[in-house]
């Protein structure tokens, strides 16, 4: 197994670009650290290109590794690979699988229209997963799903349904052309999102923490639902709304 | 109206203090940060105790502060004072207001056992307030209530419904002696939470991030529910299982 002592190797430079979106576009390729996240990374077929583990850091022995390269790194490298404050001690480059002909075969569908927190859009992912939606579309201004943020707020669930990046309105007209119900949410104009209940397919909309959806998107909607604030708060947190809405409509399949 | 200049005077250095919790504890009192945590502060009665604001930012006319103490600082003391990395350099010092009285009147209340993050616990509150609920209870082991994170993410709702430290096992007694059902949470060994519908008053439990509510607290409930995963997560995050029942709770009341 290669060792590498120095956060000053080349292969160290390489691997910390990784938390750099413009890097991981380029290379299609991103990192993930923890023991939870590369275990569910490595369950999924022609995902791990490589794992990385600080010397003394023992690994599961249950792990199926045989077949990927594996490199034991110095504390000193695992610091400079970390983006927490306290590193697990284990990573690994990951290749971006994002297939849009999903698409076509996904019933549920939940759609982020420009949300910018790391946080919200982990959480956002992790629902998608547990509501069992069979696709998250990210639309334009909405961040990067695989910055390390979003990875570790997602709890592993990148691994367990699509993640796709792509123009919302392609994806609306798309769906429209399928009959999907495509509903929108918004802080006003809407219907209680009680009054509605779709049956079979579906896409919800979210959008960002400030603004909420983008006016272009909104009017592509076939309904566009609010979630009624009972007490003074202005609003909800978005991935608190997502969640209410997907358990309701799974309620109702 | 006084002006500070220095971060080493011992007034700043009193307000710095009440970003630690003995601190607070002692004092009865904690700082918030941001025009709209000001703002929301400045509408109750007898909360407000000081307002500070960095030279050079205009306060809102239509806050009513005529009667409250107010101090000019440096932009190097708003640093100081912030625990964000943009401050909006208005800040004001509140006083906490516990009273455990309300407990007897509140028709629905949410209860959290053991919650650690303070992210979590701030949009569960906000989540509480916009669902109407009428009293939020902090058991031992839950972060405070006035950690600048959980005020941040609470937005506000802190000032909007009564938030109160107390051990939850007398909580639930309490309860139980007026006949309000309590429900908790769980991963495993409950009945799914659309089994059940309370109509009027009701208690809701939520517990730690990582191992759920404490099996002491569990024990002392009438029912345990748990929100069904499709997919493949293995839980929801506690803030977006808390927004799920306490939406679908009003949806049936």
């Amino acid at each position: 197994m290669k060792f590498i002592q120095s956060s000053k190797n080349p292969v160290v430079k390489q691997w910390k670009k990784l938390l750099i979106k413009k890097e991981r576009d380029q290379s299609r390729t991103y990192i993930i650290e923890g023991f939870h996240l590369v275990e569910e990374a490595l369950k999924q077929e022609d995902t791990v290109l490589e794992i990385i583990s600080v010397e003394g850091i023992d690994l599961p022995n249950k792990w199926n590794v045989d077949s990927i390269p594996m490199t034991l790194v110095s504390e000193e490298v695992g610091k400079v690979l970390s983006d927490t404050e306290t590193t697990q001690g284990v990573f690994a480059i990951c290749k971006q699988k994002e297939d849009s002909a999903n698409i076509e075969n996904a019933k549920t569908l939940l759609l982020l229209d420009g949300l910018q927190d790391p946080g919200n859009i982990g959480t956002i992912i992790r629902t998608a997963d547990a509501a069992g939606i069979d696709l998250v579309v990210l639309g334009k201004g909405t961040a990067d799903p695989y910055n390390p943020k979003v990875l570790r707020s997602a709890q592993g669930s990148h691994f367990h349904l699509p993640i796709v990046r792509k123009d919302l309105t392609e994806v609306i007209t798309l769906l429209k052309e399928k009959g999907v119900p495509v509903y929108g949410t918004t802080l006003e104009n809407g219907v209680e999102y009680v009054t509605i209940q779709p049956k079979g397919s579906y896409a919800l909309i979210v959008g960002n923490e400030g603004s909420g959806m983008s006016q272009e998107v909104l009017s592509l909607t076939d309904q566009n639902l609010y979630i009624p604030i009972y007490g003074k708060s202005e609003s909800l947190n978005v991935a608190i709304a997502a969640g209410i809405l997907l358990y309701y409509f799974k309620n109702g399949q």
